[in-house]
Order: structure tokens, then C-alpha cells, then sequence
């Protein structure tokens, strides 16, 4: 890694919401991620041919700005969608058969607090990345040269494994034009190198695993840490995620 | 991993003290864990000797306990003694010679924060640990039968490595008699499994290393790391950490 090299931009990875406030956001890129599931979801839709999606933060929000927008709502408490809504988290749900040049209005447990508090504090841009869309995100960040914050979105703002993973991964990618002088990323780094080759064995050890497999999500999760298939570039544009990939 | 055996209790691992306020202290037994240097320095002063420990929160407070103790003020700020008190941070100036039956009032960046708040939140018990302490850690957590928290201190509540390896190191050793789910701790059994061969190499790699490095402090930071060389067990005990081993 990387230490002092002051000619290229700093990245660090934040582990979970409640240490945003720690570290300089402003006119940072930042990547929101939350692996399971919203982010992994967010590509897909756009992948899929969404004109757009609005991440909000609570589900009275969803439904009026579904309303507005005449847009499919979506969101899950718990691993079932939240009364009012029409959708839930699940990539599987937005074939391109279905999204296709319509609006998605999502509201998540944990991502969208994480994309809210980074637009709050001045990010420079703001992506959301996940396995399905990892190529998108490194190659965005390569060409920004700006410094780089990867957000985790983690479980009810606890660490959690798989968004810290893919991190890892985006690490592995573009640390060779970062300086990275944050433990937080070396670990991300280490374990993700440590488990890459055998993820979707180690995926099952993971505390959210167990959450979700208890509502029957083994195969969401095991598309979830899929890389590159959903190939998209959700940046944060005027209030929405639009693919810019 | 035990996942779900609800005869066992629970072990949680804290990254830093910014999260504490998520996880259930009151009852638990909770270990302080600053590595880098204050919990192996009360290791080491109370190994050596030390009628007891007074850790506070601020320099003032130290020279204050210090005049009503009569007791060796000692801290520390980005690695110089801080003005107005007498003695470091590093366990080298805590000889049997030197501290035997003497009273230490410490003050450090970030264990002491912790260990304050553990204790406004009614942990059960509160002991410190680091590597010169291991296995006297070890013992007490076995002998317990109550919930554990593992309370990184990190750096500036920033999570660091060398807290989450003195975790993994103390979770290898018990994690057949808790019930562990708890990504933090996963991830922490894991770094210190996958660099328990190579400590005294990989600890080069931390950021806290190249920051007390640029002190002069390598000869500190690779006793931190050297397990038992101390063992003694501080625990919290009306004000102040005495020797329980």
C-alpha cells in the first residue's frame, strides 16, 4: 500500500455510519455500499433500464414521493416489504421486463441513511457500488482524481462483513494510484484477499447471512456478491440515482 | 463459531468507542484494549508492582489526583509528556525499581475515554488487556459466565488494528464457550489468525506504527505485542485498577 505519497489523493473506508463525522467528506467521492441488499438492487434497476431512482429515508417519504412521481414504490423492514409499499429490496425483483423506463423510489435500512449524510456533508460525488457493479465503480474512481471515501453502510450502524469485503475488493483494484494510510481499508483489504477466492462459502458465515437465510434469501445474497453482473454506474444527480454507466 | 447456543453468553466486539452506545454494556464484563501503549503499560506497572492505577480523562484531572494521591502523574499527547505531569505512556519507565508500591495516575488519548464510558454504563466488571496480558485475560473472561465486551480503543475513535488483534487473540482462545454473532468479532478472530505467525512483521504495517515510529518508539510497540510478558490482571475497582492476578 501506498503511505505517504502526497501526489496521489487519499482513501479511507469508513466502517459504518456512526463514523462518518470522523472523516473529511467534503469533495470527496464517496461509495455508498450496502451489499445486502440496496445497492446490489440500485444496479440492478438501472442496469435493467430504470430512468432513475430516489432513495429516501423513511417509508411516509416513499410513498409521497411515489405519489409524485408516479414511481414504483419499495422497501423492507425486517426481510418484508413495509406495509404501503409496493416492492421489496430484492434484486430478482426488478427484471428489465418490469423497471424499464420507470422511476424507483426505495427507501433501505441502512444505505440510504449512509448517501444522505454524505450529501449532507459536501461529497464531491456520490456512487453506490456493490459486486454486481464493481468493474463500474473502479473505473469511475480511477478516472476522478479526487479522494476517495468508501462508505459502508453496515447493519443498524454496526461493522458488518460483506460491505467491508467489498471495499476489499474495490481496494485490490486502484490502490496503486491512492494513498491509503487507514487501518480500516488495510483490514478490508487483507480480508477480502483472505476469503476472494472462496466468497460464496465464506458469505454463509457472515452474521446478515443468517438474518436473511431465515426469510429465504440465500439465493438474493449469492447474487449480491456476484461481480459484474449488473454492470451499471448509479451516481447521485438532483436528488436521484441516475446510471451513468 | 457458536452461533446460536443460548446456554452460552454472549461476546461482542466494540472497533471503537464511538460505537459502544450500540451494544448492551450494562452487566457485561467489559476489557479496555489500547495496545498501543496504555493497557500494556497498566499491565506492566501493576505486574511490576504499582499499589494501583487511577486512569482520568485530562491532564488537569491528573495533576489534581496527583496532588491528592501523592501518587506519579503520567500521559502523553501525540507522543511527547504532556506539560504539568511528570512520566510517559511507555511501559520502559515502569520498572519493579521504579513503580513498587507507588499509586500511577494516567491519563491517555483513548483507553481512559472508554473505560469511563464502560463504566457510566454499568458494566459488571471492567479489566484491561493487551498482549503483555493474554492469557491473565483469558482466564478471568473463562471464569466468569457473563456476557463479554471487547472495547477497542482505537485511535481518535477511529478503528485500528493492533485493538482488533488483541480481540481475535483473546476470541481464539474463549470462542468455544460464548455465543458469538458478531461480525466484528469474526473479522477480528480472523486478522489475528491470519497474522498470529508473523505479529512481530505485520504490526509494521499498522498506521499507529508509523506514527509512534516517527518517535522512536519501535522497541514500545513490539513489547505491546509480546504476550504474558506482564500478567497481571488490572480490574476496575473503586476508582482505580488494581491487580487482580
Amino acid at each position: 500500500m501506498q503511505i505517504n505519497d502526497k501526489s496521489k489523493p487519499t482513501l479511507h473506508t469508513i466502517l459504518t455510519p456512526s463514523l462518518l463525522e470522523l472523516y473529511e467528506i467534503k469533495d470527496s467521492v464517496v461509495v455508498i455500499i450496502d451489499v445486502f441488499r440496496a445497492t446490489s438492487t440500485m444496479a440492478t434497476a438501472l442496469y435493467n433500464g430504470a430512468t432513475k431512482i430516489i432513495p429516501v429515508d423513511s417509508a411516509e417519504h416513499c410513498i409521497e414521493m411515489g405519489k409524485q412521481t408516479g414511481g414504483i414504490t419499495a422497501g423492507e423492514r425486517d426481510g418484508k416489504i413495509i406495509p404501503g409499499l409496493a416492492y421489496g429490496n430484492s434484486p430478482s425483483e426488478y427484471p428489465r421486463s418490469f423497471i424499464e423506463n420507470k422511476t424507483l423510489v426505495i427507501t433501505t435500512t441502512n444505505g440510504t441513511k449512509l448517501l444522505h449524510m454524505a450529501l449532507n456533508q459536501g461529497a464531491k460525488e456520490i456512487v453506490t457500488g456493490s459486486f454486481p457493479n464493481l468493474t463500474k465503480v473502479v473505473e469511475f474512481l480511477k478516472a476522478q482524481n479526487a479522494p476517495v471515501i468508501l462508505g459502508c453502510s453496515g447493519w443498524k450502524n454496526r461493522f458488518n462483513i460483506e460491505d467491508a469485503l467489498f471495499a476489499g475488493a474495490v481496494i485490490e483494484e486502484i490502490k496503486d494510484q491512492f494513498t491509503i494510510h487507514c487501518d480500516s481499508s488495510f483490514m478490508a483489504n487483507q480480508l477480502y484477499n483472505q476469503h476472494k477466492d472462496n466468497l460464496s462459502e465464506y458469505i454463509k458465515t457472515v452474521t446478515h447471512w443468517h438474518r436473511l437465510a431465515a426469510y429465504g434469501l440465500e439465493d438474493d445474497m449469492q447474487y449480491c456478491i456476484t461481480k459484474d453482473i449488473a454492470p451499471a454506474l448509479p451516481i447521485f444527480k438532483s436528488g436521484a440515482l441516475v446510471n451513468q454507466g
